[in-house]
């Protein structure tokens, strides 16, 4: 009965669907509002039901079920199959005690890393970067073998299904080439204007927190369905029907914030946007990474930090936080310039849109090689400063504002980082899509109307789920393959004045 | 290997107590941060993991391993194993269908009453109340026949393990009898004075939510350990080190949300102080329902609505709300006579220690009499207004105002009403042990200083969780069985001037 087989799954994956709810709800409070002293029984916690999820898909009756299930070719059902066996070999392949050793080494390491990074001590965190690396190999082997891929490319499936270090190897090298002469370009074009005078604070963090609901509201996110809290690290989480977005605020800039509120609307848009009717299933979740960073870079980049929304924005911005009309520094222009200024630094979550490839660049050579085994975890500082010195040249003084900037693999997070470029570019290319699909998309932004391009995006995206593949979805969205075309097309046109 | 049987156990019930402490957080977030749209989500995600629980310890691994499980006698082991045996059968015993149908009958209901409370129209809840109270018999059942116990019993047992009707009935019927008289003597004793005036607010919850938690943390609560929120029901939740009370606010009025905040203290300190190496387990939990509302009284009535405490708590409150010196509104005295001041009225949340037995006695009568069915439950708008006009001579005008007012029959919680009372009993009785045990105990309550009755409390109570029946932590903390005797003379003395 290959039918009932397959509503069978559904009820098992139904299950894991609702614990992942719970563990969203959960991981979302350890950082939003846990007390420090319930660190430890909250891991014990999201541990025993990640270990609960983990027994229900590897169960022997899911093997037997997939092995029966049918589903007509093309449907939905099918799609959700798909989705279903690809959890199951991911799942299945890793040992128990991989998946025990993984989660210890990570654990320890993200422990050693806050020490570690504080201290600018990378030798301090060798031993267990070493070991989570040796664990992420294992790991990246037997979900390889199972999956019939490379080790990096079943990383990168975990993270981006489908997307394969094949697709990211050509597209990487044309940025590793343009990126210098792009960024000296930007930089010149930039210096021939004078540096926009921001407005002067303080700006009230309730004020801010205000701003940035209305903004959300007004990009068209739910406030029945998510929330707005304060986390040292702004993300994107919660559950179904409960999509929580972070931000954190600094009362003497009220820009970083709010970009950041946008970039989290753009990815809570996206979970929002979910088809309802799929919303325990696999086929109903996000796509991927690189397609969930390119619904949040698409409101943050191509959107809110353009002149067009600032023409709308900063008349409210003004008034919200109580500026002279006559005070320059309020401009559209003068916000405009403000939130698209390149300037090359250390840190990746600080960097402005044209810098920012060059920090995934950079990690992504380190991590493929650290996974081949052709680069030595200890000579990880001096080759990550050079990767650095040759695109950004910049000299990295020190670890803290160099490898140890980031969690991701300290956590076992590898194969994450070209997520993020992959997902500026498909961002670029679905604002240039949506563009030309409907003008009512463009005059929208500049007055504050967001439903247009929300709707596009909710037909050509969101509401697609896990149905095709990443590229498959931006060609139906977009009527080409995924390609680096518009993204270069923006960056030279928003940044050093072409047409 | 019975030894090995019994380590094997703990591991399951871990895993247990590591899904009820993410049900903890879970249920708590649902009352204070959740979205409104997520309730459907969040109910499935909850019933999701309550059906992990029973499944685990109703798997027949649980029932071979209790066979043959072994713990010295006397033991925190045996102890625990006995815990264990008891959450085994009052799960086990319960079919699964009949689980389900329990939770959808209460789950309609809940929703049924509110708009039936709303409305005031009994009949409008009749059929769904029905529906719960046929569910809830059969439970009470089943479980009787496992355990051993008539059905009420069995009910009670859920909330208060070990104490039984016989334990109640005496009790009641005593305060049945006392009760009006004691009314009387109160409101005529307190007429002899004039009535406290109350300052004049408003009172800004900003300031309210200060002063509750310097009340907390002076009375002992960990602030790294547990969090202090709002919701529309005042609750003590949240999970094992991370123990989460709620309050609500009126701006008229700061003794309302005070006085809660204190309660739930005394719930929170019960919690916290549980012993750490036993958190896991059965053992580890409170012992009950009237225990955990023995510290929440001891707490609220005891120590707050004292004299000695608005000695010390008076002059703080007049500051932080910026009273005048002189106003005498802002006196312990005119302070402590608003918290104490009798008044009869028809809603249990609202009533004074003095007046609240009596709300507690009808429910208990009816609840006992429907279960039994000796009373119809299309009679109880009537046998419950005659109850009420019995005790405190008051006529209710609407069922919203009597019979429809709590939740809990709804949500099929039967058995619990009690236990209110019960508490308010065992608080009496170790306040009075507590302060014979040590003069420090008294003398630092007039002073702020709550540490003293804090350790006796941990010692006597706190750190016993569930090692022994509720009597026997009684005796060994008083030095005598339960009994009325503490309760009858602090109320004789608080409110009718005896001494």
């Amino acid at each position: 009965m290959p039918q009932h087989a397959y509503t069978d799954l559904t009820t098992h994956f139904a299950r894991i669907g609702r614990i992942r709810n719970a563990l969203g709800i959960l991981g979302w409070d350890k950082d939003v509002m846990m007390p420090a002293g319930a660190a430890e029984s909250r891991a014990d916690s999201i541990a025993t039901l990640d270990v609960l999820c983990h027994e229900i898909l590897t169960a022997p009756v899911i093997a037997e079920l997939l092995d029966r299930a049918e589903a007509p070719a093309g449907s939905w059902q099918a799609a959700n199959l798909q989705e279903m066996r690809r959890a199951y070999l991911h799942a299945a392949s890793v040992p128990a005690d991989l998946v025990d050793a993984m989660s210890r080494a990570a654990s320890r390491c993200e422990m050693a890393w806050r020490a570690a990074r504080r201290e600018g001590d990378f030798a301090a965190l060798l031993p267990t970067l070493s070991e989570v690396l040796d664990r992420t190999r294992d790991l990246a082997v037997v979900k390889g073998a199972a999956l019939g891929l490379s080790p990096y490319d079943a990383l990168l499936d975990q993270y981006d299904p489908g997307t394969r270090r094949a697709d990211i190897d050509p597209v990487f090298a044309e940025l590793r080439r343009d990126l210098p002469a792009l960024i000296a370009d930007a930089q010149a074009h930039q210096a021939a204007t004078p540096a926009p005078v921001l407005p002067t604070g303080p700006f009230p963090v309730p004020l801010q927190e205000q701003m940035g609901r209305r903004m959300m509201m007004a990009l068209g996110f739910d406030m029945e369905r998510g929330r707005l809290d304060v986390s040292a690290h702004p993300f994107c989480g919660g559950a179904e029907d409960d999509v929580r977005i972070t931000t954190r605020y600094e009362d003497d800039d009220f820009l970083a914030a709010l970009m950041g509120v946008i970039h989290e609307t753009g990815h809570a848009l996206y979970e929002q946007g979910l088809p309802h009717d799929w919303r325990t299933q696999p086929v109903g979740q996000a796509r991927g990474m690189s397609l969930h960073e390119s619904q949040s870079l698409l409101m943050e980049m191509q959107v809110a930090r353009s002149r067009p929304f600032m023409d709308w924005a900063a008349p409210l911005l003004r008034a919200a936080f109580g500026g002279a009309e006559a005070d320059p520094a309020w401009s559209a222009d003068s916000l405009y310039r403000a939130v698209t200024r390149v300037r090359p630094g250390f840190i990746r979550v600080d960097a402005d849109e044209v810098t920012y490839p060059a920090h995934v660049l950079v990690r992504y050579e380190m991590e493929t090689a650290l996974v081949d085994g052709t680069l030595a975890l200890r000579d990880l500082p001096e080759a990550f400063n050079a990767g650095i010195h040759g695109l950004l040249g910049l000299t990295v003084p020190n670890d803290r504002l160099g490898c140890l900037q980031d969690i991701h693999w300290p956590s076992g997070a590898w194969g994450y980082f070209p997520t993020y470029t992959m997902g500026a570019i498909l961002a670029a290319q679905l604002r240039q899509a949506a563009f030309r699909a409907d003008p009512a998309i463009p005059s929208g932004i500049a007055q504050g109307d967001f439903a247009p391009l929300l709707g596009w995006l909710r037909t050509h995206v969101h509401s697609q789920a896990s149905r095709l593949s990443t590229p498959d979805i931006i060609r139906a969205a977009t009527g080409a393959a995924p390609s680096t075309d518009a993204y270069r097309a923006h960056l030279r046109e928003r940044y050093c004045g072409a047409e």
